[in-house]
């Protein structure tokens, strides 16, 4: 087996090898659209899982909406659909048929649709038409929903996991009869996706507020997390929109207050997608294949037996399935793979391609011996155990791997954040190093076009845990109310 | 609050009403597409944990394929694609305009796929064409992979549940290297889902064979669930197809087999719906709602407390929280409601309309007497349980409902299940009574014809369990090898 592309000499290709290499997923014939293998969406349901309980343990409960939206309701929001129309997938017909002097199948005309149908790119506008149905009194709100589903927006240049032309992913839908009770939610699902990124992923992340340009189309704020790339690239992980009155006033959704007057709902929205699975990827993994958290690895802990004949094999298998056994009782998923078709070395190889956190090696020597060999894929280093505390060694190490991924990264994104005071230092420390630059930003939409057309840069978000301080934009001297986080990003 | 429709006077009537009344669905502005609401969304949740669990303990596991089918693939297979063409959803743009001179939003032409998509109706002509990718060896089979998704066939008709365009289910997607292994596959999942139906939405089927006019296009045999609904008619409830080797020869899948031959694989495919949702309320309920077997009820227990003043509900409160925790911890789902703007007469009614299995009253007299009334769903009957007994009450409790409810169904079914050797006592039978009736039928796609148009009646299956009788056909009069399922149908 060749080699993967370093990372040193090609990031991109560097993370579309391992993809394809593990096993995560692939591109299909339909461009653009992937096709998401067994191991890749075994992660997605460790991701959906977890993330399903914390928004349920918050008040949170699913619900599915149709997946086509009627233009007319699409066309409802104006920014909203300004933003989203230029690249949806648009349903006109519902029949094919054969021409009788050809064998191949054309659209039937007669199917025509009267009104043209959007699969949904997101679902403000079909559920928001439905939430005028159900929200008459101040009783009936709050509305906390969320729906886990597939989406399409038509992606001209696309990356495995990263951005494709469908994605799978959550996208929570809620309504409230407070402008503050809706900022809550908002930051409260901030807060939830912070935890899961930093604790299950192992991403540090920045929370912050998206520049008013690059607000969801819509909303009246949007808080975003952003995560630091090994070559200090910046990618989204999530977003929460505060939505304000926009959706309830666009498709009059109101409702009688307390006092028995009539208002508009307050409305939030927030989603998370396959894209967590591309950042974790990017994030933690190394020349030699991918790294996964333990805490969504699919495969926590693989046995390996190492032998040279039938009997040594059946003294180790007697050996490794009662490792496997006290192991899998503790609560982790561990796999025994004595497949004798494959050498030891091609699933060494093998398992550290695909990520597995633990591997545990067991030859004659370590029967011998009454210990095993612990392999860690995150630092290579091996450590020989005893058996009898394999039962409490194993957890710990567990741990150890999840902290360590994750201080691994903290250090990079903190090594990597700089601050920034002068354009042409901004600049160079732009090109030459990469990073977060934490800069002064004068607040316009001009400026942030021009530093990207220079730089390739852009405002990432307004962070909102650092201490406000305000100085002169770095690009036009103009003043600005505090400093800002600038990256090149995915 | 007004009376649901009695089943006795309009039975479709009523269905739609306690679909309604009770919150689990609704239909959409967009024709014959159905929201899912929270509470029968957590239904579809539990019926899906429940089988992943199944399938996965059977060695399959999941994948996810691209929702859109380019036409050229969507079209090999050529009895698939002559059923499927005639009711689908085609994307055919990916843009959106504003024209110059309007406010509305028009399809732009400039943006006309070179090649039309198909929206999923069923994934075998995706899987099929990457299946091609993935298979060269016998090593590489079988494959046993599973989708859990979306799709849309567009219906003329449509009913909440049971028949809508879009829908939500899973289907497998299997390869083999023999037909007999292929064979087994399909069979063993219709074992499991004789499991799963009987065992946990306490539904009796009968398992068979579909007619061959009746198969899965594409298919060589499609085994089906057929399931008795209380006015006798039949409800398919899932199917498992034995593909052959159609769509490895539509899609040129070949492997090299163990001889270093080239060989067709041979393959299966099944699935089951939020259709099942349907059934097991149409089956279960009852003129004053819904009734749900305790397995796949979301909300297991309520507890209601019934006071007169604050003083009294404190009291109540203490008590209730206890016990609802004592339960809880058994594993079961336990709502306690005090709400104070509902009374417990309102209360009563929700919870018997929404179908929760087990509610328990707790009243001043019941604090008094160290006891609670336990009342069940499925009889109306109530008992007085001491507190110290309710921790081994109710699991009993909950078996006995679930068994009732499946014994309750198979009486009827037997009951209803009839033979029949003369067409006039046949026709009498469908119409009168209606129900499943074993008859013999010559095997003729024109019998068949015939029989439905003067009776409504369809073959439902040729049941696999039963001995087999040759006979004389019930219309011809001709041959026929064994006795066949007729009724009326969903």
């Amino acid at each position: 087996m060749h080699q993967l592309t370093k990372r040193s000499v090609d990031y991109s290709k560097w993370y579309n090898e391992i993809i394809i290499r593990s096993g995560l997923a692939e591109f299909s014939g339909i461009r653009g659209f992937m096709i998401i293998k067994p191991y890749g969406f075994s992660i997605w349901e460790i991701i959906k899982n977890t993330l399903d309980k914390m928004f349920k343990e918050t008040g949170h409960e699913n619900v599915y909406f149709p997946m086509l939206i009627p233009k007319s309701s699409f066309s409802k929001e104006k920014k909203h659909i300004a933003s989203f129309s230029k690249g949806c997938a648009i349903v006109t017909h519902y029949k094919l048929k054969k021409n009788i002097d050809q064998e191949e199948l054309t659209v039937d005309p007669q199917s025509k649709l009267q009104e043209e149908l959007v699969i949904r790119p997101t679902s403000e506008s079909i559920i928001w038409k439905t939430y005028r149905q159900w929200i008459h009194s101040y009783r009936d709100l709050p509305i906390l929903l969320n729906q886990w589903g597939n989406a399409i927006r038509w992606e001209m240049r696309t990356r495995l996991f990263l951005r494709t032309s469908e994605f799978l992913w959550q996208e929570g839908h809620t309504a409230h009869s407070t402008e503050q009770e809706a900022l809550e939610e908002t930051k409260k699902i901030l807060n939830i996706y912070t935890d899961f990124s930093e604790n299950i992923m192992a991403i540090p992340v920045v929370q912050g507020v998206k520049p008013y340009m690059d607000k969801f189309s819509g909303s009246e704020t949007t808080f975003s997390l952003e995560a630091m790339m090994q070559d200090g690239r910046a990618l989204q992980i999530g977003t929460s929109h505060f939505l304000g009155q926009n959706f309830s006033k666009a498709f009059d959704v109101k409702f009688t207050n307390k006092n028995g007057k009539q208002e508009y709902v307050w409305s939030t929205s927030w989603g998370v997608s396959t894209r967590l699975i591309g950042g974790t990827v990017m994030l933690h993994s190394d020349d030699h294949g991918l790294i996964l958290p333990p805490k969504i690895a699919p495969i926590q802990i693989v046995i390996i037996p190492i032998y040279k004949n039938q009997q040594e094999l059946s003294q180790i298998n007697e050996i490794a399935v009662r490792i496997q056994k006290i192991i899998k009782e503790k609560g982790f998923s561990v796999k025994y793979d004595n497949r004798e078709f494959f050498t030891p070395g091609w699933k060494f190889h093998e398992y550290e391609m695909k990520g597995i956190p633990i591997r545990i090696n067991i030859g004659l020597d370590e029967i011998i011996k009454e210990k095993a060999e612990v392999f860690r894929r995150d630092t290579y280093e091996k450590v020989d155990v005893p058996w009898n505390h394999i039962i409490t060694f194993i957890p710990k190490l567990f741990d150890k791997i999840q902290k360590n991924l994750y201080q691994r990264a903290l250090n990079r994104t903190k090594k990597l954040t700089m601050i920034s005071d002068h354009y042409e230092d901004f600049k160079k420390k732009i090109n030459n190093v990469g990073g977060f630059i934490l800069a002064h930003w004068d607040g316009t939409q001009n400026t942030g076009k021009k530093i990207q057309e220079e730089t390739e840069a852009t405002i990432r978000c307004i962070p909102i845990c650092t201490k406000k301080e305000v100085g002169k934009c770095i690009y036009s001297g103009n003043h600005s109310s505090q400093r800002v986080v600038f990256a090149k990003s995915y």
